[in-house]
């Protein structure tokens, strides 16, 4: 079992315990899976990390040994550790399909069942959701500065949290558009492409630089990248590679690329170029890395910098820096017993949306995404209808003529079995590449971007309405 | 086998094919771990992930699959393939026992052995010690800022980077002195206490706040713990709390504490805490989580806030933050075949220190931290002499009289083998906590603070000024 079951907050077992004491276990529930602020200051995010989190649910089981250690904790009655014994997700769930953009306020997962079922399973979704879409996230922000001339590897996996942890990475990066990575267990579990060349060591653990560059040259003479910063760059580095070039030539194969990892990237790469370019090897690719980031390529791009390929590491695999670091992902009851449920709040920022919802995105005639709109259940919008924003009511807008309505959501699991096949990242990651190409104008700055609006239904507008005032019955507020 | 063997960087392999190829890779080796700039803009750093890496070791090696997989890529001839199926590492680690402060360019770990073993062990060694001590070096600034008075929780289970992130975090902060967790596989795991309550949800699910209480307070009679924010602390939660607090004292019970998870917490605690105190429960504890750091511990504690368990969760998981997100350990080589290696380069900052060295805690009379001296092997300090800051050797100072030298290092593998018994988080915890006390005055100041000294010996500046002038046969400059 991949995912352990014991790989969760203890809180989980505790509500857990009691629901079955007070005979509340099975009390049908509806929670949604949501974060409320987009991550980076960007505009979107990618949502990954389904496929886990499916294979979760379905493989969940408690083991002997989980409930004997569980028992040994003193804290749970012997009826509910018996319970535990035959507990399983048998519930449903619809998403959007990984790849997808996603938007604060909009469930990324809507998870049904009974209240044992759908409450117990939110920690390990939080885990396995929050980090990949963040990843991801991060993935296709370096994906779009690096693009159209380059491309990007996910080089991550010294500064990530344990091989699962890099894993992670790895599969999220390529659901954002790093399709090819360092980390050959991210290469022989989701088959993606591995690359990597060496590393200073192998220079100082010979002689002298050219003797390193040959050796490596001799051993892969078909994918031979070149590190050239360990002395001088210029003076050293591309000169002895363009001499490896010329011998790897003059045996009938050509040389890859070179790596550069310190210095002024910009000047670097164009010197690189143009010093590859003038020997007769405009093929050679210019690899860079060094504590690369979004921000890094774009100000490299703006400086008429000729880098083909980032390698990045740290900043993807740990997602730091400005309002980074962290996914805020939540899961708030919504629905109980038949009943809308509602965290009331003085902060209507802060108040969730109750109840079974629809997601759209309201797409323009020429494919533009326009908005994201989310509804009640039985909702179905109409063009030239009012829509709110969900933290201010008092915006709202008409949604115009020739929109229309694709649903985000779709159903992934029913009875606790996955009832749509699996897609490969591939697949995935052309999805995201689409959906980013489909964003208003704007939307991919990565300062101050357009800001992508999340609207909601006149329909949920009323009923949380009704909730708020405790006017509904099944309102919280006491 | 925990940690797989293709937990690692794919430019290990194409240099360990390398090495091969050139019958390099029986050379004797040795590289060092360590990192340049401390983490947090602190003043130490924890050292965790030992444990796990020497477990890496002694396990290390490649099943059929990988071999089928990494024959598969078409890059490595089948001689290598071959190579790998006998793979272990079977060489010597010296390092400091976990829980010890370690500081910058002072080596975290070294490797010793051949070529091919102490250079392909990199990526996973820097995976599994530079997170690991990224979090204890947190859990220890965040236990720091909450003593003596409050303690910690481990929270961050749904912000880590799956099962094995979470249990990274669990692992690292207890040994910086978060003893407790909220992870239940982290308690299974390593033995640690886990900690819990209830989430919003349990209150939503009843038809009002009392009889969620009410209902928690029957299945954990003596563990109750009370989330009182869901509608409003003061108001509603703090006094249904008391109610609940009254009905379990008559049942012989006493109420454990509440949980504060929005607001302003100083204020709300110390009011919470007056409540309870009129209402004769002065053994109540106050729990509080929502977004905790070591800077917001300190401003609550120094605002009068009346905190007894700080629950931390993202900014421990992820350690993000200013200085944060990312330990920058390396792995360098320093010594191959007999002869001293370095990475020259301008910036003596980021030079290396080669060969083989000895590290040393200088204490003084009274047991406090005076500095750490790296030397090179065969020098033996002496009161008096004068040592160099490594990064600027103008900068030099007298040892003085009346130090002591502890050695930082003890032998922990031989032969692939682990010559230390295990010890338990707890042994590592202890050492941490009776460490921090032993630090200069000054150093456990979260802004500005004092920076503590590491120093070279004469040997060593000498050593590295041969070879950075390329007086020594062995010195890398071309």
């Amino acid at each position: 079992m991949r995912y352990p079951a014991l790989m969760t907050d203890l809180y989980e077992l505790t509500m857990l315990a009691g629901y079955l004491d007070e005979g509340m276990h099975e009390l049908p529930a509806t929670f949604d899976l949501f974060f409320r602020t987009l991550p980076f200051r960007g505009s979107y995010a990618v949502f990954a990390g389904l496929a886990p989190a499916l294979e979760y649910l379905r493989d969940l089981r408690f083991t002997d040994a989980d409930l004997r250690y569980l028992a040994g904790l003193g804290i749970f009655k012997t009826k509910f550790i018996d319970f535990l014994r035959d507990f399983r997700f048998r519930g449903r769930v619809s998403a959007p399909p990984e790849g997808s953009l996603v938007f604060p306020h909009e469930p990324l997962l809507t998870v049904e069942g009974t209240l044992a079922e759908a409450q117990f399973v939110e920690t390990a979704l939080l885990n396995l959701i929050n980090f990949q879409t963040l990843v991801a996230t991060k993935a296709a922000r370096l994906t779009v500065a690096a693009q159209p001339e380059g491309t990007v590897i996910e080089f991550g996996l010294r500064r990530a949290q344990g091989p699962d942890g890099g894993l992670s990475v790895a599969r999220a990066a390529c659901i954002g558009g790093v399709r090819s990575t360092s980390n050959v267990l991210g290469g022989q579990t989701f088959g993606l492409p591995v690359k990597g060349t060496h590393a200073h060591s192998w220079v100082m653990a010979f002689p002298d630089e050219l003797s390193a560059f040959r050796a490596y040259a001799e051993c892969f003479p078909d994918s031979c990248v070149l590190l050239v910063d360990t002395f001088d760059t210029l003076k050293s580095g591309i000169p002895h590679a363009i001499t490896v070039a010329r011998e790897l030539r003059a045996k009938g194969h050509e040389m890859l690329g070179i790596r550069l990892d310190s210095g002024d990237l910009a000047y670097l790469s164009r010197e690189a170029r143009r010093l590859f370019d003038e020997a007769g090897f405009p093929g050679v690719k210019i690899v860079a890395s060094n504590e690369l980031d979004e921000e890094v390529i774009q100000s490299i791009r703006n400086e008429g910098g000729r880098i083909d390929i980032y390698g990045v590491g740290t900043r993807l695999a740990t997602c730091q820096g400005e309002g980074g670091g962290a996914l805020g992902g939540v899961y708030k009851l919504v629905r109980l017993d038949g009943k809308p449920k509602m965290k009331t709040t003085s902060d209507i920022a802060k108040a969730t949306l109750p109840d079974r919802k629809k997601i759209w995105r309201v797409v323009e005639p020429d494919g533009t995404f326009h908005l994201d709109l989310i509804g009640h259940e039985g909702d179905s919008p109409q063009v030239g209808e009012v829509v709110y924003d969900p933290t201010n009511p008092a915006r709202n807008k008409l949604l115009p003529s020739g929109v229309r309505f694709e649903p985000l959501h779709q159903l992934v699991m029913e009875g606790g079995e996955m009832v749509v096949p699996p897609e490969s990242l591939d697949q995935a990651a052309d999805r995201c590449a689409a959906q980013l190409r489909r964003l208003p104008a704007g939307c991919l700055r990565l300062t101050n971007p357009h800001v992508y609006k999340i609207s909601i239904t006149q329909g949920l507008h009323d009923l949380r309405g009704q909730l708020m005032q405790g006017l509904d019955g099944s309102s919280e507020k006491n």
